[in-house]
């Protein structure tokens, strides 16, 4: 059975509980990061500690406690729960108090909780060899994308959407250009240029589209940062993702249509191999 | 201390807790109702029920367990808590499952969580006879409004603004056009006619909503189901709101500008009297 931390206990599972009235339940009033483990060390840890200050900040919160701490819990649940390869979930939510919109004292304790999922095959992973397929629905999340809420009902419809349909994922569409996956940064490729959308309140900033952005730079890639429809992907040479989870993985058609020569790319599996090899390299 | 309903179980309010690993606590994908309790009698039981059924059903969710059963709940804590005027509150979230997008296995049992809120002063409200003020800010929530689901973070977000900018509520402007308060309907009332939102994927189905109007109707009074602006409830002879928590209450101030004369108008203060009396009839 796994261990989960729940604010500041070590626990099994099944005892891992939170209040009926933390806000994280009641209004997804709470935030959240996922990161990877390879070789049992934390993937871009700085990067998504980072994220999550910000994403607090938004939202009127505090940092829980320092970055050295979560650092510890990270490692400890690694530690006790065997995790090789696999992910770390952190949720933090601004804590349980009678149930009100209005927030509650500034002093409430916020709900911290972190759990393990071992994944084998994260980076050896069978899909960056055949790629992912897509169908493209449209962006009906709120408004502030760039903030890692918990409001991940409609990803989640999404992916169901996906599922239904036979494929992998979803894109969603807004104003008639591709935001993001469910939860993935989207990316094509055309002319040897990389085309990823910009950042802004319509996506999450993701921490490895900015690692792989700034590889792709190092790497003499051409890299544009706007806006693309649906069409300019289905016409373009490749497309791929990014996500802390998936890292880079190709995706090979669109909406029943196939992507390029319908196999993955040589700039997406290119990107893969330097992001593995970094990330492994500056794993803590 | 309050006694909670979680799963099956009648629990003192904190030892009321849901795994870490519930799909509301992880992805807010989870439904909820509010009911009022007027002279230890549940109002509009019925409907908040029909509503239930209808966004379980929206989201590929069943109803936990019958209408009766969920009555008996109802009544039960109504009961223990010995709540004379006050609030119930009932959220049924997917279940617990290792976290994925996807959704888990249909035969995931749902976690069903009732509480109360004693709230004095719901029928004989101080705000009935002042009025409320309100700002307005953009409507930036998710595009299944009509869905009651617990993602409920931006229009808690409102309720801050509205409270930083020392008024009680805020009303939420998409597209030009007035969609609802925070937590409730919203109306304006313009040469004897009531003017509130047609009903839609863009606002909340409100169960006062729909007995109010039905009210109206009986009463003779004119009713118009349309969008209008923030400047037309501006100029308009009345405003008011509905909710299950707050009945009909009037609104004498919008981003300033006093509503009509500045104070509650006699179709806001006709309608509450005809909502609470027929309310209390109808009480279960």
């Amino acid at each position: 059975m796994r261990t989960v931390y729940v604010n500041g206990d070590y626990l099994p599972e099944d005892q891992a509980k939170v209040s009926v009235f933390d806000r994280g339940f009641l209004f997804a009033d709470a935030v959240y990061e996922v990161t990877s483990v390879l070789d049992g060390k934390i993937i871009a840890f700085d990067g998504h500690v980072e994220r999550l200050a910000r994403s607090l900040a938004e939202l009127g919160m505090d940092m829980p406690m320092s970055p050295e701490a979560l650092l510890d819990i990270h490692r400890e649940l690694v530690a006790r729960n065997a995790i090789d390869e696999g992910l770390i979930y952190l949720q933090v939510s601004r804590g349980a108090a009678d149930r009100d919109f209005a927030y509650p004292a500034a002093d409430t304790p916020q709900t911290v909780v972190l759990f393990t999922q071992a994944k084998a095959g994260l980076a050896d992973a069978p899909m960056a060899k055949t790629g992912m397929k897509v169908i493209s629905i449209p962006d009906r999340r709120w408004g502030r994308r760039d903030i890692k809420t918990v409001q991940l009902l409609y990803p989640s419809m999404g992916k169901m959407l996906a599922k239904d349909a036979g494929v992998h994922d979803a894109w969603m569409v807004e104003d008639g250009a591709v935001t993001e996956g469910t939860s993935n940064n989207a990316y094509i490729v055309k002319d040897g240029t990389i085309i990823t959308r910009h950042l802004g309140e319509e996506i999450l900033h993701g921490i490895t589209r900015k690692a792989v952005l700034a590889y792709a730079a190092e790497a003499q890639m051409k890299v544009e940062e706007r806006a693309f429809t649906l069409a300019e992907a289905q016409a373009a040479d490749e497309a791929f993702i990014t996500s802390a989870s998936t890292f880079v993985m190709p995706v090979v058609e669109i909406d029943g249509v196939p992507v390029g020569s319908g196999e993955p790319g040589p700039v997406a599996a290119r990107l893969r191999e330097i992001y593995l090899d970094e990330s492994r390299k500056a794993a803590v």
